[in-house]
């Protein structure tokens, strides 16, 4: 029986194993400077973050924690994103591993927990875009430079998130009650093939349903919705079953575009530890 | 900073992700029930063993654990041989790890760790040859039921696995000081390329030097003297750098045939967890 950190972990390797996964690392693909290995040395980091979680910890300390952990390897940002739904969802599983205790935990999230989640990002080099004005002195990229400011407007971590919706798809995850994490789940239970055939198809009917926010961030919304609505043609035919080609070729052709539809990876790796955790999804 | 614990997973995933790895689950190869998110899981399951180990515990006990642990999915064994490498290695990693402290760790080794190995046998079902008549009563296939004879003759687990020498090159390890395994450190250090990339070539090596004792139990040892010569031939111009195609070909060719040649990827893995552990790898 593995607990929820260790399914957390697994839930990470089997999202990184995936293939194909269109613009991001998989078994076949590395990126120039991003490869397999820092998944892996990543998700081994992110050990004592995610018992924090398991164990109770407030979600910040946790996030922190499992972060520096993962940023332990050469790679930079392997799993940020994935974290910033794990952990809650660690957290709450620890309860019930249900929307409405999800929520209950990002709710109950503090100030104390957004200046852990400022922290973080002095852990590791993590792509955001530019704040607007008004939120310039809370730009995350200052770190823990902001956290004064964030303690004089009184935000928790799920006001900070809830800030960067919409064009942050896990940010949305935490004022959505984690729908599509949940929604990703159902989809890898009833999914055709092995547990690493099912990750690849989900991760291409997530971005099949949305554009993703990362590729949207880098390279603008229209490339974001051109992805989204070719990943729609390969996902309505089932193609990583069918066609695997058309998604291998696709997947080469995003990778030279230098396109990493991450936040996709991120939703279906929350979603992959939901379907462990909950033993729809066998290994 | 991983721990030991850590270290000896990572070891397992940069070995099984090593690409190509000629008769082995790799980054492109699965075996037919053998999958490689077998080995992600089976790797996940071995925490808590190996911080057993870590933390100063018996040989056995720590043994047994690690792989129920690593048995917890639906692939079978994926990782036995390696874990019976790494437990003795982590445990001498929370003091030194060297030769020396290694060998005062498996010499160590009491009848009850003897015991404790038998019962793993339990958890999972692993190759092993038919026992010369004397050794009938301890025959591993008999799990615990051995435990009775074990105990009559006073075995320690040393004295087990000394009397599978030879035929057996996990058990070799034991009685000649891990020399393979800290060689294979060497080796990993000075090679070239990425951590998969020197994963790959220094397994090629490993069975360029000796036939692999799992492919002479499986398909004797004409077959193992093949393959190692073979591998030698690539090795030699390093061809996993040098001319990937042929290794790569190899590679199919050995997994088309059932050739596995599991006692090599075991002393890879031992090889990966010094190399990370002396901070002679990075990734």
């Amino acid at each position: 029986m593995r607990t929820p950190a260790q399914n957390a972990q697994l839930a990470l390797l089997l999202e990184v194993a995936g293939t194909p996964k269109p613009g991001n690392v998989d078994r076949r693909r590395d990126l120039e400077d991003l490869r397999f290995e820092h998944f892996l040395a990543g998700t081994i980091g992110t050990q004592r973050g995610l018992e924090m979680a398991e164990n109770g910890a407030a979600v910040g300390p946790a996030f922190e924690r499992a972060v520096a952990g993962m940023a332990d390897q050469r790679g930079g940002n392997t799993q940020f994103g994935a974290l910033l739904l794990l952990v809650p969802l660690v957290r709450a599983a620890a309860e019930d591993l249900s929307p409405p205790v999800v929520e209950s935990v990002v709710e109950g999230t503090t100030v104390a927990d957004a200046a852990a989640f400022y922290s973080a990002f002095e852990r590791v080099d993590v792509f955001v875009s530019e704040p607007p004005a008004e939120m310039e002195p809370l730009d995350v990229r200052r770190g823990a430079d902001a956290i004064p400011a964030l303690e004089e407007r009184g935000l928790t971590l799920l006001d900070v998130l809830a800030a960067g919706v919409p064009g942050d798809d896990v940010a949305r995850e935490w004022v959505r009650g984690f729908e599509r994490s949940f929604t990703a789940a159902e989809r890898l239970a009833s999914a055709d093939g092995t547990a690493l055939d099912r990750s690849a198809a989900v991760f291409l009917s997530l971005l099949a349903d949305r554009p993703d926010t990362l590729v949207a961030k880098q390279h603008g919304r229209d490339v974001a919705r051109e992805v989204s609505r070719r990943a729609a043609d390969l996902s309505e035919r089932d193609a990583v079953r069918t066609d695997r080609e058309a998604v291998e070729s696709f997947a080469d052709e995003l990778v030279e575009r230098g396109i990493n539809p991450g936040t996709t990876a991120d939703v279906t790796a929350a979603g992959l530890f939901v379907a462990l955790e909950r033993e729809v999804l066998e290994v």
